[in-house]
């Protein structure tokens, strides 16, 4: 079974928008999504009412990004409890929806711990349940205490690293608070230096092939009055070699033990471009997004996508054609090559910035280093 | 005015459709053009009786390419001398519709230079229409000619540089028989590679905002029967971090006299790209594509066209609802940053492939001698 139902806002809805909210209805808890293959043309929410609905949710992107993820891996394990579905099997369903953002997994797993510690102390699946929510609530907390200190951090190292202001930031894919418990990764940064004055502009590569920067961060920079000019992601070149891009600030979906970094494909030849101009490249991500357990870049798993996102044009509002539901441009029986990330190694990286502070350079002792941190800060 | 008609092929038509044919019916001399916008979901002929309509087929992109832009440009003027309209305003006008591929003026110049020293020879003007076709004829000769010769010396550089065979060669746009007399530049290579079994796979950019490798390239390699795969233009990163692209074969719109050349958007970063991995990047022009007159990078217009292409997907068979005609995908007003061409620097260039010869490294003076040789061999 996977239930889930699309319900359509109003034009009294209001600005801020969650990505995911919790609610619980008379006929019982329900995961409510804004469906973000339909943004910007319509903000439409898609109401999950079982884990498999939010495992197609997750495949289908109406629900992503690395912290997003994780706080969707939660609640989907607390909704399955809720609803007393087998708590086990949604935790690997969830897991295994996309391989590459380690933040799922570790979501899942979390709410997974909670139901079991308190099942075994309790034996009463109810309480286990409510352990379950309330760990998915706390992922969600930390994410949005998170996401306030990345922009702080952040902030501080732009100043620190560009001392004139007037930032002209160039990002890729989305990283507001479309994916986020708050204001996001890597925008949350830049939308921090326009509330001071200090973005001059945002350059805002669409990200083929599903144009999360065109549809999605075009829309957030918009709702936030930002100055922001959309390109497609090769005309990054040209504004590297104009000396039009004072730094590069991108999220990640999984950082390895050593630094690699795994991200939306096409942030690679942003670093390559980066350090060739010297200009600084930024990662901004949670700890949540570090992976200990994947040593390298070469334990990442990159999850390949259907030759169809690359082969046809899809639009929310496009009339069914191809397979894919989109309008073919390539001929038919084309196939596409159609990572959807691409990883990054730790020495074209400037920085990382994390909630516990930033890394620069990047190395894995380092890295090792503020995760200690952030698990002290938690535990503490 | 601006007469142009479209007429659709039937199933019958011919495998090796030409780009552009001049054809002489009783109503008088026309110029047929395969309208490439509508490729390769549709194979529509554009019929242009005069001038005017040939500017803007040259400027919706239904023909382009440099190297048949020299071609058009040379019987557009033919076209205005054969109905008797204004030659130089024709030429003018053809030499102006896109600024940046110099062949298109150049053509345009050598049709109406033939039509003027005839017509000052002869007084008569039917007989300065016949030179004018006669010199567009030549012009279309000469690049089917240097098109051949491309092909073999740059399957000479492929096999000199990689040995051991089996290329998988990276492009960007299109660069075959749809830009030219005969088979292209840069693909024609690829397909001289294929004909010999030497070619292992073509990697096709799909080459955003208006994809003419999803559309044309994909398209040509098809009806080739060539091993292609076709990918974003950032997934390229991927495959050179991975080790899968033995060279970069790419066009040029433009070449400056320092070397500097300008070739469609998203060939810079592949420069780049290349040179961080230690990969050829060869570029694949007739000397037709040289302009002496051009110093250097800083003189070369790249022309900037309109936000639409990026702001809407645009697709041959699909339903105008967007202000450029296509389904909007980022918010409204959204401006985007949409520069047609970007500019690579001769360092990053391992060798420039012409008819006349093999040029590496890339020197301003080694080009200016090649240009001379072509000049004599046209001469003698």
């Amino acid at each position: 079974m996977a239930d889930q139902y699309a319900q359509t806002l109003g034009e009294n809805r209001p600005a801020g928008i969650p990505a995911i909210r919790w609610e619980e209805p008379p006929e019982g808890p329900v995961l409510v999504l804004l469906d973000q293959t339909r943004l910007p043309a319509e903000e439409v929410e898609l109401v999950c009412t079982d884990a498999p609905a939010l495992v197609d949710a997750i495949r289908s992107l109406a629900v992503r990004g690395a912290p997003l993820l994780g706080i969707a891996g939660a609640y989907g394990v607390a909704l399955a409890a809720a609803r007393g579905f087998d708590v086990d099997d949604a935790a690997d369903a969830l897991a295994g929806a996309r391989p590459t953002a380690v933040n799922l997994s570790v979501g899942a797993h979390r709410a997974r711990s909670a139901y079991q510690a308190a099942l075994a102390e309790t034996g009463d699946p109810g309480q286990a349940a409510a352990a379950a929510l309330t760990a998915a609530r706390k992922v969600h907390e930390e994410d949005a205490e998170a996401s306030g200190r990345l922009a702080e951090h952040g902030l501080s190292l732009l100043d620190e690293l560009l001392p004139g202001g007037g930032h002209r930031i160039l990002t890729h894919c989305n990283t507001g608070a479309l994916v986020s418990g708050a204001e996001g990764t890597a925008f949350a940064v830049a939308l921090a230096a326009h509330r001071v004055g200090r973005l001059r502009r945002l350059w805002v590569d669409e990200t083929r092939p599903l144009l999360q920067g065109a549809r999605l961060t075009a829309y957030e920079a918009a709702r936030n009055d930002m100055a922001y000019t959309l390109l497609t992601d090769s005309a990054a070149g040209s504004l590297f070699a104009a000396g039009e891009v004072d730094a590069v600030l991108v999220g990640a979906d999984r950082i390895a033990a050593d630094g690699s970094l795994a991200n939306k494909v096409g942030t690679y030849p942003l670093a390559v471009l980066a350090r060739y101009h010297h200009v600084p490249f930024i990662v901004v991500a949670p700890l949540t997004t570090v992976d200990l357990e994947t040593a390298d870049a070469s334990a990442i798993e990159v999850e390949q996508r259907p030759s169809y996102e690359v082969t046809e044009l899809i639009a929310p509002q496009m009339p069914v054609t191809g397979a894919g539901g989109g309008i073919p441009v390539a001929p038919l029986g084309t196939q596409a090559y159609n990572p959807a990330f691409d990883v990054t190694p730790p020495e074209l990286v400037t920085a990382i910035v994390t909630e516990e502070g930033t890394l620069s350079p990047v190395t894995g002792e380092g890295l090792a280093e503020l995760c200690g941190r952030g698990r002290k800060a938690k535990e503490g």
